[in-house]
């Protein structure tokens, strides 16, 4: 099977009939009809065997992976995602690998209601990358609008990623260390609570590199100081289990890969944001207050300084 | 230099200043202002070391290339190429092949008018994703509209590329030879003949795997039959100079990488289109006729089909 078959076989079934998708897979672009006001979102992220998920795991979660960690910029950004292009090295056509890929990839892209519409398939070392392309009604939730005073709020649970990726993909032992491990491979995008607190938070990010990194980039780009209180993190009972409390909020303040959301909302929009995360079916959980100033700080109940072993993953470094 | 550092030097001095572009590099996601008819097309190109091109190619012309076969699928669209997300994934952050990256990929999208707004940066083996997104305004080129009469069009010479292949990047000897790399490092996406032919063509495409195998894929989009003259194509003074005139002619037909446009075009509009080609400073020469029937044949002047040993380059096969 060649490139054009495999695209025929995986990846054109992931295309959506919809009447603004006007060429989709199979010529040299795609053409797509925008509906006013024409504001698009775009992001791109690239997955590396064994840099960004373990060499050997299940072809469906790296495929659900790939859109659900893209899904979560978009998400992030309080946008809706419309379209994804995926551009796909594999070594080989192994098609037990590509079946699941695109399984895993499909269950992700059709509960957001993204349809593919193009991309390239070429042969070479395992690598991933998706481009999303997004509408976002108004303006955007970025990274440069936080100010002193704001919560900082984190959707979810966090830490659940890193310790599911110590968890073996099989065999996981308890209910609660197979349920971390689904929260590595499978993390859900928190779309509708981005684009629900869009017009009330004044900063977002999702948190990917780790809480306190990518914090650490919200401050950069609002030049204010993040104070986050340890006790406040929100850490989930299968996460208490699997762990030791230190070890767990380690994870939670450095682990990344949650894609949870990390927003900072003024005091008066509080309420009116913890509605909004009732109404989406997520947790919301203050963790700190933003400040006059620039990085971040992490203190425990005694208002010492913690510092986690780790400070997110750059790469290159 | 980590991964933030070196998109800040290498690739933000790469994003335009423009009023559309509400938010660039450094945020979960650009947010883009789509001018009215707010119709966009979008195209994907992966290049792979020693796939795409050979290993050790000079890292400026890796960038330009990655760039200018992107742009080549916009030209095929007869749209206007406006933004550029990249996913570059590297072994080490060799901050030589950066720049000689940035500064190829700036130079072709800078003479394009294309910003860079974002993209992702990550360890891994040398695989590179150029996404662009263009505007259309109206019906765009495709691949699907080709009929029994028109004319098949090439814009330029053919096969340059595939000579220019294999001459040595350095040391190519002769002014023609040096040319024949040139044309394979440096191809032209042809953007304004595109957009100037958009109205008059029934369809278009890049000629990148190669010709027989890219009008296959017309031909497949419009259900008919491309009939190729072998004495028409047009071949380079420096090709014809390289190499004899059989092997010239197997690089036209087979060759790909010449990243010129193959249009059909009704006799009506031929004189209008040779019009645009002037204007664009573009050759533009009729190679042969789409007939009834599937597929694509070439033949000799004594009505001889010519098969070549090659048929058009395709992953996994």
């Amino acid at each position: 099977m060649d490139e054009f078959g495999l695209i025929s076989r995986y990846f054109a079934p992931l295309e959506i009939e919809r009447d603004d998708i006007v060429l989709g897979i199979g010529d040299d672009a795609a053409v797509l009809d925008i509906a006013a006001p024409a504001r698009i979102v775009v992001a791109v992220d690239t997955l590396v065997e064994g840099v960004h998920f373990p060499a050997g795991m299940a072809a469906e979660a790296v495929g659900y992976r790939t859109a659900a960690v893209n899904l979560s910029d978009i998400a992030a950004m309080g946008a809706v995602p419309r379209y994804a292009t995926l551009a796909l090295s594999l070594p080989a056509a192994d098609e037990a690998w590509l079946s699941g890929f695109a399984h895993g990839l499909g269950d992700a892209l059709r509960a957001a209601e993204v349809s593919l519409v193009g991309g390239d398939t070429t042969r070479g070392a395992l690598t991933i990358s998706l481009q999303l392309i997004g509408i976002v009604d108004g303006a955007p939730l970025t990274r440069g609008g936080a100010r002193p005073g704001d919560l900082i709020l984190v959707s979810g649970t966090l830490g659940d990623a890193r310790a599911g990726l110590d968890v073996p993909a099989q065999g996981a032992g308890t209910a609660g260390a197979a349920w971390l491990r689904e929260r590595y491979e499978r993390p859900q995008p928190r779309l509708a609570l981005g684009q629900a607190l869009r017009p009330l938070a004044h900063a977002a990010i999702d948190v990917s590199d780790g809480l306190l990194a990518d914090l650490g980039h919200v401050m950069r780009m609002s030049a204010c100081r993040a104070e986050v209180e340890l006790d406040a993190l929100p850490l989930s009972p299968a996460l208490r289990a699997h762990c030791a409390l230190r070890e767990a909020q380690g994870h939670a303040l450095a682990g990344g890969d949650d894609y949870e959301l990390a927003l900072c909302v003024p005091p008066a929009a509080a309420a009116a944001a913890h509605a909004c995360a009732v109404r989406a079916g997520v947790a919301l959980t203050a963790i700190g207050r933003i400040s006059a100033g620039a990085g971040v700080v992490c203190r425990d109940r005694d208002g010492h300084e913690v510092r986690p072993a780790t400070a997110g993953y750059r790469h290159f470094s």
